[in-house]
């Protein structure tokens, strides 16, 4: 691939998902790129991929689940994996050519937001089977659910307040390095499906003040001028049944 | 950090859990290391890690838990992040100057290996909470492992039969490009440790044949020489109550 080839994401179409999280760091970084969600056949493209029919082209692997990136001949799969690759690529890692440390140390702040703001947060709604429906597992989902909001939301909303409250952050407001990294655009996405999940929690927890570097992250990623753009135009999907989703069953008090 | 410093692995002593990732690799590379695990004052230093106690280094973000590893003025956390930085440094990529998809296509592999039989594993013991005993969590167990047994398992397996399968795996029986990988460790790991788990659905699956690639890898990757020696030997720790548990109720037929 070269720097001028397009970015193309396959995700699926409907609700803001995984997917979201590379669209933020595309639209970030200024990149050219194509979104399966928003063409019309984007669906088909998708499903011959998860379904093992998408022909074999000598180079990658097969993909399980979306999102993926083609890019070029490379076609990549893991949300993690694909905000690494473009974190890399449209200057958005804090990297020096004395410490190639950074790259490795703004992937493991954007593993650890998705796993506990984006992974955890779903199996708050699907505890016991991703094959099954809701409704099928709602007693669990509310004892989940419970859970997550008292022990498991303050425990990952305090490790971002102390990580940017540490001398690698830097300047700024920023996770790491004083600029505004991928791990920052994930935390953002993360924070703000979480609110939409559980907005009872979130309002008390943001009006509190324990983690106010963390809420004023969320709102400063909203303000960065190529953010806020995207962020009021019609690319930005709507919350839904998606990744993130709102029940009032599961809307826990902190 | 250098190419002489040694890699230090932070980890919980008593079990191999996600730490077993990081020895894979660094075993199968020839790495010099030390291992918390198996150092009389490791835990204590594993606890201020996790606690929030450690120094404030300037460089390096907080961690919220292990495993983490410490190269040179480097301290990074998150299993599939060490994966990577350690694959690429121990030559366990295989890297072209023309093509550094590799990197990414390799690393998307041992993300979905972790997510299906490492990840699911662990949440089959302990769907509702973490924090909580898994006695308190027996029943809601029980319905996640039955269905992981029926639905997820075969899919994972399934996915990576798909993988040894195409072309971009190449020859060998390696996941990708004709060599042995760290997404190679990661399966040969997650398969050991879900056999551990599981024994009678991996033991009818293995049978039955319809997953032999993935088999066969397992089986490949024991007998590396580095590798063999390492599981003949006292660092390899025995399975128990960690990540990978064996409980009769939960060892579903396939």
């Amino acid at each position: 691939m070269t720097k001028d080839d397009t970015y193309h994401l396959l995700y699926w179409p409907g609700f803001p998902g995984r997917g979201e999280l590379i669209r933020l760091v595309l639209e970030a970084g200024g990149a050219d790129y194509t979104d399966s969600a928003l063409l019309p056949d984007g669906v088909n493209e998708v499903m011959a991929l998860v379904q093992g029919k998408a022909p074999d082209d000598g180079r990658n692997p097969p993909v399980l689940a979306p999102p993926a990136l083609r890019h070029g001949d490379l076609l990549i799969s893991q949300t993690p994996n694909i905000l690494l690759y473009l974190g890399a690529r449209l200057g958005l890692v804090p990297r020096t050519a004395e410490d190639d440390g950074a790259v490795y140390r703004v992937n493991a702040l954007a593993l650890t937001a998705l796993d506990g703001l984006c992974n955890e947060v779903h199996d708050c709604h699907h505890p016991m089977a991703v094959g099954l429906y809701y409704e099928d597992q709602k007693v669990e989902a509310a004892r989940r659910s419970e859970d997550f909001v008292k022990n498991r939301l303050p425990k990952f909303l305090g490790y971002f307040e102390r990580v940017l409250g540490s001398k690698s952050a830097g300047e700024g407001g920023w996770l790491y390095g004083g600029q505004m990294s991928h791990a920052d655009l994930v935390l953002f996405q993360c924070l703000d499906g979480t609110k939409y999940a559980f907005p009872k929690a979130m309002t008390k927890l943001e009006k509190e003040g324990a983690y106010s570097k963390v809420f004023a992250l969320h709102q400063a990623v909203k303000e960065v001028p190529k953010i806020k753009a995207y962020l009021a135009s019609d690319r930005r999907q709507k919350y839904g049944k998606g990744l993130y989703r709102y029940y009032e069953e599961l809307d826990f008090e902190a």
